[in-house]
């Protein structure tokens, strides 16, 4: 195991969990779950199979910072700054450029920062599995075993079952498809082959950039310029003046999709995106009537509530139900529990009325 | 009409606008309708009949300082402070006497601080009409004509129809009555000769003194030793000497029950006695929706729901319905519409965990 390394993929921004998630404090650095950050649970439920030397962060230049003093112990080389988001592929190709020139056997595991993972020993496993898989050459992708027809998430459809390691069988890839609506969704479902599409991918770092080198030719002389110049004086201004002229590419549409000898492990380790605020609530225990309160609250009969407060802010709730309660220093939310995600129109209204102090 | 003069009975400290209202900030301090507070509007809607000069302010000794502060041009000296609450008898009783001792003649209007009216044209009018009843030598009190069986108001029973002043009819009051169960407020209602017991009250001071002397003798005797030093530099010591050994009495049930020669004038001003956040949301205008947002506040689909906010804090709502929402710095409060009453059950329960800095 001692050639496995991972890139956490910590360069997310989004909005779905505003008023907490800002841009300057994006869903990766927030507590949702316990005392620990969702970047220091993603380091954490690594550091068995890894040290933290093995560990690589890609994220937003401006996000290095706040992340590196959330782990310490992770070495500030094994930050990756992207200067602007360029999708999934660039980055993921440097950093693949960046562990071959440390260990050209390297089998490299992409891991998201700002998913929720019920099961981190069966993720451990699952990796440690997925890596043999990936010694024989395959681009492997962890697809979570579906457990309803979401509508949210891109769908991976399985062909032939290729084998079974350390009891996780493993298919050939059929096909990549995107997020679906309801009704193929619940086909997807019926059918029994298809799982959702989590991100996260294994793979030796000469396969992946054989496969960049095949499909992205451009991307990947930009790429090799600025891995020649990684951990040289002349990075900084090489990724500066390089970066802004990629085009931007995910890998799993990019590269995923064409290459050959793609593979897929199902798993089911109590995987969730934490897409919006009903999921958080989902996670999170109930007590008798259901609700979920966190922070400092007062609860006169709510039922089916949850209240996430963080700060020295007092909540009170009476007699509601059904609703999704977030306070923040300068913003409380109360939405309807199914219609949480609808702080995009929120956040949409916000940057059209140019309330940047709140977004 | 220069022998009319005012006391406003600024003295509460209420917790049913919690938690806008606090000890330290009770309703009369707050601004509930547009920009003032409830205090200055209650000052406010007697200028016309009365110069500030002849407004007296009942209140609690460590609230002078601030209500002074929010009317500036009422005479220091027309404050009355009392250091413990002993009920509206004894400040009543003390403010006739110091009127007495500027007016012999002085026709006294008790009103109050914390109520709305929305019709204070009427106010005025029902007040000039009271005080020529309150010179033929009776106790008047102004009873609001019933909207419903509320089960929240003590009710006056009228008696016999006494005259007609200025348009309005006065009564004999043949009976007060203590809040009623709802049967019999709905009985109350049919009846039709019943009015709302709004806590107001006109009469002669020498007249109001005369009843005092009768039926409360003991009080009597403490107030005119606090009349005697009222401006006199022994006047602290005597109020703090004196006024901790008073009996809590009420002036309506203490001295208007038992007394002779009461009338009633019913009125109707649009008056509400604010008693709970649903009577404020009530008194706002809505929009088409049912709402009312007052404040920063974004609305998504909300219906029947009222934002009441004021300070620098945003409030966002997503498709709730029914819902009384008051944020303030250090508290936010989501009830649902017809439970806002139950502020009372998290009073209690902050006292009993000692949570003063919340109360």
């Amino acid at each position: 195991m001692n050639n496995l390394y991972a890139l956490i993929m910590a360069g997310g921004g989004g909005t779905r969990l505003w008023p907490l998630s800002r841009s300057a404090h994006p869903k990766q650095m927030l507590k949702l779950f316990g005392e620990r950050t969702m970047f220091q649970v993603a380091v954490d439920r690594l550091l068995p199979l890894l040290p933290p030397a093995r560990i690589l962060v890609v994220t937003a230049a401006d996000q290095v910072r706040k992340l590196a003093a959330q782990y310490p112990e992770l070495p500030r080389g094994n930050f990756i700054a992207e200067p602007l988001g360029r999708g999934t592929a660039p980055c993921i190709g440097l950093a693949a450029m960046v562990l071959q020139q440390r260990d050209p056997n390297a089998v490299m595991a992409v891991v998201t920062a700002d998913h929720y993972i019920g099961r981190p020993d069966i993720f451990r496993d699952v990796l440690s599995a997925a890596q043999q898989v990936a010694e024989q050459g395959y681009l492997v992708t962890l697809g979570i075993a579906p457990r309803f027809a979401a509508t949210g998430y891109g769908y991976i459809r399985r062909g032939a079952l290729l084998g079974r390691v350390n009891g996780f069988d493993y298919y050939q890839v059929e096909r990549f498809t995107e997020k679906p609506d309801a009704a193929t969704a619940e086909a997807f479902l019926q059918e029994g082959v298809y799982a959702w599409n989590s991100g996260m991918f294994i793979w030796r770092v000469d396969r992946i950039l054989e496969e960049i080198r095949r499909w992205m030719p451009t991307m990947n002389a930009t790429l090799e310029a600025l891995a020649a110049a990684w951990g040289t004086p002349a990075y900084a201004e090489t990724l500066s003046r390089l970066w802004p002229a990629l085009r931007k590419e995910t890998i799993d549409y990019g590269i995923m999709e064409k290459a050959t000898q793609v593979a897929v492990v199902p798993v089911d380790m109590e995987w969730s995106d934490v897409g919006a605020w009903a999921s958080v609530m989902e996670l999170h225990p109930h007590d008798a009537a259901g609700n979920v309160l966190l922070g400092d609250v007062i609860n006169i009969d709510g039922a089916n509530t949850m209240v996430f407060s963080q700060g020295e802010r007092l909540v009170v709730t009476i007699g509601v139900e059904d609703l999704i309660i977030v306070d923040t220093p300068d913003t409380v939310m109360i939405a309807r529990r199914d219609q949480s995600e609808r702080v995009r129109e929120v956040v949409e209204q916000l940057k059209a009325t140019h309330r940047e102090d709140r977004l």
